[in-house]
């Protein structure tokens, strides 16, 4: 009998089939857009996102701070400001009042520095083994600002690619602190809600952002070229990536473009406003390091293509999903 | 150290004093009000709800019905008509795929006989042991069509309460499915999308409503009394209980007062009305049994009272939420 297995869970090639041969042969509406992390109802947006990191507190955030930024970011890349949150928790019996009161200070903070408002909730209790600690679910609900609305459909060779800053380091930092590496690291969790940088971008002419988080800057690429008559070129050295990073990725065999970002966007904007997109993210810090990192082109249509700092090209493939379970 | 206990999750006390004195001490929304399970944004309404029944499938329903249901019952019951649901899974790795698909048809079911789509979506999986088969998330959307809203505050002293048919039916029905008192019945859970009954009524002066699920009818009524200047009595003889719910409790030593419903609700109309909102009940197929089976009190404030079949009085306390782990 088939069964569901972790890279089902991945964000990569196995999610991807468990959406689209099971999930969509029952509940495929019309609202559900392909490319999207949340539904387009009239003006409003609605996203939800489960979230079973492990662990619950890792260098540069928690659970809760996932939660809140995770839901803020799928709604702000589709163009729509944050506005209410919905929180449901499944608790497993015995879990310590202490840690749940940090996660709900850290939900607060993250959500006053978000700008929304956490407005109903629900919680659940499980028996021992029946859960890891905490889940929680958030929904949020958003108000289109962008218009016109970033979409694929409006991406053209020629545009160019941007992000915010240094790819990995959710990946790295909640890795790290599952100690099974053996390894030590100084890498933080990037985990941040975005809405404060990508609300500064309305004016200029922002056709599509993507939040970068499970199978990494490369997944995301990989779903913005599919079945789509436009390539991708991504350049090694514009990429930032931090040297912690590197080095964990160098020793462990990882690659940085598939590790999972929590306070990552990656924008296509017109060519024409490429730098004074730069020029603006640079004020928030929430833009560590803005830079152009490749383009949309016409030749290697549905192919996103790495040109390395040796002068070389290779394909960066999708994420399989393999890699990494609960990363969020 | 104090740590979270099942009863937390249970729908009485327990739960009321974590949200009361832990949840609300850091996110107390003006817009979460205190008898409402979801939130009233202008004319839209909020709600979430996380289903982690035990077992995922029952008599009479499963946790796919379940969890568009409850959610879909928790906005109807705020005067709102439930437009749109997104759902969020979390699956134990393992899980059987023939298991996840029949779940999804009765998504598809439920949803198409609620008239709400199903719009967004999430998946995450989590290693053997974390969870128990499959958890959802279910969060909805709805439109205000009940004018003026109904609301504990517009509640008085003559007032009638009316519930749609017989108590327990779900409670006891996920109780004897998990075969832990070695008995055997014929109960099916009453689990239902109640909006297609709800939506009927809104000529009436309906004042408020509620579906009485965790806690039971007992739970319902004694949230609506906690800190109001009025009571509620209600009289034994006239509340719908089947046969089999009244064998199983008697045997059990349970009270069906207590037992979870998952296609109930419970109203309060205006006097006048009474006569005229139980007839157009009757035409509805999730109306089995609907009952005037109270009235608001202008004396024993704060306290709901019941009148036994002997003749005599007793007070309805609260739900202590220990009885039944995992009922939704």
């Amino acid at each position: 009998m088939d069964r569901i297995t972790l890279s089902h869970g991945g964000g990569g090639r196995k999610t991807e089939e468990l959406i689209k041969g099971l999930f969509q042969k029952y509940l495929k509406d019309p609202l559900i857009l392909e490319m999207d992390d949340g539904a387009r109802i009239d003006e409003f947006v609605l996203s939800t996102d489960s979230f079973v990191v492990n662990p619950l507190f890792f260098p540069g955030g928690d659970i809760g701070r996932l939660s809140v930024s995770g839901t803020v970011n799928d709604i702000s890349v589709m163009g729509a400001k944050p506005l209410y949150l919905s929180l449901s928790f499944i608790i497993e019996e015995g879990f310590e009042i202490d840690k749940l009161e940090r996660i709900l200070q850290s939900i607060k903070d993250t959500a006053e520095e978000a700008g929304v408002r956490i407005v109903t909730g629900d919680t659940k209790v499980v028996e021992k083994g029946k859960a890891d600690g905490i889940y929680i679910n958030t929904t949020g609900l958003g108000k289109m600002v962008f218009y016109p609305s970033p979409s694929i459909e409006r991406v053209e060779p020629g545009d160019i690619i941007i992000i915010n800053g240094s790819i990995g380091l959710h990946g790295i930092s909640v890795m790290m602190a599952r100690g099974e590496f053996g390894l030590e690291s100084d890498v933080k969790s990037d985990v941040s809600p975005l809405w404060g940088l990508i609300s500064g971008l309305r004016e200029f002419n922002v056709k599509f952002m993507r939040d970068p988080t499970r199978g990494g800057l490369a997944q995301v690429l990989n779903e913005m070229v599919s079945n789509k008559n436009f390539g991708i070129e991504i350049w090694e050295e514009s990429i930032p990536v931090s040297e912690e990073v590197n080095g964990v990725c160098e020793i462990l065999g990882f690659d940085p473009l598939y590790m999972a970002n929590e306070g990552k966007v990656v924008l296509v904007v017109d060519k024409d406003d490429g730098e004074r997109v730069i020029e603006r993210m640079k004020n928030s810090p929430y833009a560590e390091k803005p830079s152009v990192i490749g383009r949309i082109t016409e030749e290697h249509r549905g192919v996103v293509t790495l040109k390395t700092d040796f002068g070389t090209e290779r394909i960066v493939m999708p994420a399989t999903g393999e890699i990494l379970p609960r990363i969020c």
